[in-house]
């Protein structure tokens, strides 16, 4: 293997936010429930931003948040995915280019338009969201570029991709690549729904591809099918080499061979938007990662990301986190 | 005079904001005063745009924030502007109507895409901002709603609207049917540098057509062509009927025929982005006009859309001002 060029390559949806604030009625008004990520298509999108309050516009998608993270934190972070060339791909391309992420898939010159989440925040802080995938699905393997995963020491993948018909290919390709050149597979299981809808292919990948697994409560159960997380854990121990699994409030446990730490959440003054939340304590944990360190301070500087994000609307870092992880002696 | 349908209608140039946190050394080295409103073209937008941080979008405008604020107060507002058929026009115009303002002007379907202004803020919360025009340069007097303006108690204008070429005819024609229907005219002066671009054309519209005047310090000076506030502000007295002169945190200065009202400022915790306190000062004077309060009422609303306005990154309202007006037992 190589020296690694990249430290995380990312491969997502890529997306821009349209956040609103909204209250729990209007979101049952909306047919979703409170905390959900939903698929829509494009007059479902429409009819709801008319329905929406005033909002603002922020760069996401969920490797997208990751990868900001990365190099917020010094990181050298890399991401694949696809816009079209419209005002919100520019968008979205300016706002990993500005913090330093190598970002250079072609835009779509024809097709539907850049995707959109709209995000409805209710006053507890909680997301929830109605995604429009737009370009998005046309991400496939052809995208794929070798060299730079190649080039990485972690290729970071979002569940969320399974979503769009070809990105399951890019997917497999690119974990291929990976594997292929010495280096290592990460998942973000996303969402406990999006596992529900592609749990075969899930359950495949992370024992057969996947060494770094993330995931919530509800994704690994919903991933195993047990409402019992102790048994979610102690079933995919044996499948990945490291597994952190967030737990909201309660932190996270990080389970690697022989090794189980329960980690701190780190403190925050006010919730105020969950958005990003598990995205930036990947960012953390690959970075600690990537720069050697012990597993529990990995895990400790994706708390500290995570606290970040929800700290404030949006779930692109407002501060430069590499400056929080220094103040907390955590590298 | 009928009674009134609308309590504002405003004229502006419809902008969407693209607000990044920057340095001192950043805004110097794009050649910009930190504070200044800067007109650039499309290449100049594109490569300060490139060099600028990660940034959010969120609707804006000068006149624009101000009928946000007018209905985020629970009054009746409308809006003329002009965008394009673009996604960022789309979003203008969603964000106004959502909040509850008319906006029916219609998208041009060619030429410039929607105005957007780069607004890079610095750590002391200062704003200094990189206008390009785009599609305001297709406003012109056949947009003009005159049966709007007619049924609109105030019809307010801002002085940015004398920088693409054929808004100043807009102006003017909005003013006369306002007259013509008995109704009152308000204007902001904008921007200091503004004034200076079209300063006789000012002076002539405040002695001769406006009824309502808004300015800082810096902006009234300029149009009197003083460094003396004392003297600026005897000039204006003769020239409107009522004039609102804003001082950052000292407060505003009320004149009227035979009153003078120095109005505090309202406290704010943190200046996060001065963007729109000047924008929300109108909004919340004009309000207290439109239901007939006494001045200095007008201006305590003022000051506390202001502040409110200044404690967070963008322009428009994050939480409904009515409530904050009802708090403070203003109305």
């Amino acid at each position: 293997m190589s020296s690694a060029a990249i430290d995380v390559v990312g491969i997502g949806n890529a997306i821009v936010d349209v956040i609103a604030h909204a209250d729990e009625a209007f979101i049952a008004a909306q047919g979703f429930a409170k905390g959900s990520m939903n698929l829509i298509d494009a007059p479902r999108a429409q009819s709801l931003y008319d329905a929406m309050g005033p909002a603002i516009e922020s760069s996401g998608g969920s490797a997208g948040n990751t990868m900001a993270g990365i190099a917020s934190l010094g990181g050298r972070g890399a991401y694949i995915g696809k816009v079209r060339d419209d005002e919100l791909g520019a968008v979205f391309r300016h706002d990993l280019r500005a913090i330093g992420v190598k970002f250079e898939t072609p835009a779509a010159t024809s097709g539907p338009a850049t995707a959109r989440c709209l995000i409805m925040v209710t006053p507890d802080g909680q997301r929830t969201m109605g995604t429009y995938l737009g370009a998005c699905v046309e991400l496939g393997p052809d995208e794929i570029e070798e060299a730079l995963i190649a080039s990485a020491q972690v290729t970071y993948l979002e569940g969320y991709l399974f979503d769009p018909p070809q990105a399951q290919a890019a997917f497999r390709r690119a974990a291929a690549v990976a594997h292929a050149a010495g280096r290592r597979v990460a998942l973000s299981l996303s969402d406990p729904f999006c596992v529900g809808r592609h749990r075969a292919v899930f359950r495949e990948l992370v024992q057969g591809e996947v060494d770094i697994l993330f995931a919530n409560e509800a994704e690994i159960c919903s991933l195993y099918e047990t409402d019992d997380f102790a048994a979610a854990a102690k079933a995919v121990r044996g499948h990945v080499a490291i597994a952190a699994l967030t737990r909201s409030e309660r932190g996270s446990l990080v389970l690697a061979d022989g090794e189980e730490h329960a980690v701190a959440a780190a403190p925050v003054a006010r919730v105020v938007d969950t958005t990003g939340a598990g995205d930036l304590y990947a960012a953390g944990f690959l970075f600690g990662l990537t720069r050697g360190l012990a597993l529990p301070t990995c895990g400790s500087i994706g708390s500290l990301c995570a606290a970040e994000i929800i700290s404030h609307v949006g779930a692109r870092p407002e501060v430069a986190l590499k400056g929080l992880v220094e103040a907390a002696r955590l590298v």
